[in-house]
């Protein structure tokens, strides 16, 4: 059958190829962004699973904005204001998905980061939006690039993950989240903050949310991926209350509502006084991991090994020397396969038309959430190996 | 902020408020679509939920397509063909929307059934269909009808819901269902069957599938949420191997996939040797409830108790007399909610400007599977005692 029009140039994706060659089981993956399943916090959830079962009314039909307890709750423990409202959506994914259904028409601007997270370039390739990027720093976007595309554009959205970023690992400055709220609002743009990683700080101070200098125009998108458990697929769509109204028609029908038993069994983490603790066990791990893949990039690599410093969340952005003896990152990452450690070439970030990708220099994406520490040594030991096969 | 363009016509509905106001504690509901709570197979599900949690990878992210084991007893249990496929969804009403984001381009032509099932209506609505319909007899839908509406337009999809029809309670017969198919053949019209209440069968001989006699090109939607429990939101689309590849895409993009914890909840039952005797104590729970219904509705209403006679689902299609005297179904519907029982008028299953809305007569859906045979005694004593107040 024929893909509606607007589909008919849907790319493949070579992320998708990594992921599945990474699922052989000799090879180690740091391509994909899979939490570290043997700590998912499953002694927690064990007797809210066990109990399920003596509710009936959560294997009812259930209420499109979420099952009851669980939003009340969520208002507590996110302090969400007077003017905000919550609803429960299938991962945070789901909520980019929704916004865009309800608010983009065809020809729309978004302004993402460069480079992006590929599932929001997805969803806003698919509403057909015009997607213009800026470049960041170390601090965060750009500021002057960012207010030349609010000045040159009537931007609709600017969607951006602050905190820990997905592919590149950084963490916006408090004053760049200040400058971009005000941005924000000279310009009208409304920011969709998706905030996944935010709860993964491993060091360093927490800062604000941008959205908490510009509440009254920006989305949040909070996931239960990484400090619960994928699997789940449950996450929240938070904004001014009459913006939620439509992205719930469109929840209603695109699936009524979000399965009410792990709802529950979400509202009973929780409302657990050992979340807290799990979350900083979680924390403790990914820094460990974090840190055997920075010491094995600085020993294998030595001088060349150049790559963003983080202070939590999942992943590092790691620059291939700029020299013209140094292999492609696609090239490298093919190798790099083939000798048994799955890694994803920094391109696939960028929109293929994007001239930010081809000004980009040359990096992998490293996560380091998922392998084990000597499983890590061992892929790094490997990449290099690959790195040298192709040096000339 | 502004809704996208083609969602600035989003209507209120109708029906949200009725059910709303249906959830008042002494209200008794024959409104909505909702399966006997307490008849929900949770005590076959106990054991699937308490050993859940023992298995790590059913909480990592999982295939778009669904947790493989699944998929394995799906073909099995579902007798797919060999060129057929199956994706997993949050219950059918996903299927219906994921299709139409694949394959509906504004202004293609739709044709359903009038009066249809309102979810469906939504979905097309969202995706800038040319929405068609056809009258429906008792066998089926008027074949003269569709294959004009087959020549006259170059129709995309027919979606129909053939066995224990929404709202009417239809179910086509054998000799309808492979005329149906011939024309779908005959035009190129591809054939979206949606089979929620097809297992629900009380009486008579189960019919093959429409889809059956022409595999190649039909989607058919299994739903979970009548034999099993809606809460859980599972329901599969199946289809041509082909077929599936870009609802594939479009889920992932959407929510990656479905929760995978549930999943293997379904998985234990469907292979629970307890589940054939699960869905006939349901049926025989609703064959009763349906009798209860007809009895009374003949016994309050005497001559005037004309309704669809039918052998499962969940409804039934009550002709109001078409008498000037008797009350409009809009007005029935609101006195009879104030006299403490919710009823759905008739119109609101068709479009708002659909002819045959304007030439159908009068009638009220009513739903016997929610609430006991007590509470529907007591609720046609009240919906007379409305329609008496009513009648001049």
């Amino acid at each position: 059958m024929r893909n509606a029009k607007h589909l008919q140039n849907l790319e493949p994706s070579y992320i998708r190829e990594i992921l599945s060659a990474a699922t052989h089981s000799d090879t180690i993956s740091l391509a994909g962004g899979l939490p570290a399943s043997e700590h998912f916090p499953l002694p927690l959830l064990r007797t809210a699973f066990n109990s399920v079962t003596a509710t009936p009314a959560l294997f009812q039909y259930g209420e499109t904005r979420g099952y009851g307890p669980l939003l009340d709750c969520i208002t507590e423990h996110y302090s969400l204001l007077p003017s905000q409202g919550a609803m429960v959506c299938n991962g945070s994914q789901q909520a980019i998905d929704l916004i865009a259904r309800a608010y983009i028409d065809p020809g729309d601007t978004v302004v993402m980061e460069a480079p992006s997270y590929l599932g929001a370039l997805q969803v806003f390739a698919l509403s057909q939006a015009q997607v213009k990027t800026v470049p960041q720093s170390a601090q965060g976007p750009d500021l002057e690039a960012l207010e030349t595309l609010f000045q040159r554009h009537s931007v609709k959205f600017l969607y951006a993950v602050p905190d820990f970023h997905n592919p590149t690992g950084l963490c916006w400055s408090l004053d760049c989240r200040r400058s971009v709220a005000r941005l924000c609002r000279q310009y009208n743009v409304s920011l969709i903050e998706d905030a996944p990683y935010r709860q993964l700080r491993f060091s360093g101070e927490a800062l604000p949310l941008v959205s908490s200098f510009c509440p009254e125009r920006a989305f949040v998108l909070y996931s239960f991926s990484k400090i619960v458990a994928p699997g789940m697929r449950l996450g929240l769509l938070v904004g001014p209350s009459s913006w939620l109204t439509t992205p719930e028609k469109i929840k209603q029908a695109s699936d009524l509502h979000s399965n009410q038993p792990l709802q529950a069994v979400l509202l009973a983490l929780l409302n657990s006084a050992q979340l807290a603790a799990h979350i900083e066990g979680v924390c403790a791990v990914y820094r460990q991991r974090y840190e055997a893949l920075a010491r094995n990039l600085r020993q294998h690599f030595g001088q060349c090994a150049r790559f963003s410093e983080v202070e939590g969340g999942m992943f590092i952005w790691f620059y291939l020397p700029a020299d013209r003896r140094c292999p492609e990152p696609m090239a490298l990452a093919r190798e790099a396969l083939s000798k048994g450690v799955a890694v994803v070439p920094g391109d696939v970030f960028y929109r293929t038309d994007d001239p930010l990708r081809l000004s980009s220099a040359p990096a992998l994406r490293l996560n380091f959430s998922h392998a084990q520490p000597e499983q890590i040594d061992c892929a790094i030991a490997r990449l290099k190996n690959a790195f040298d096969d192709l040096s000339t």
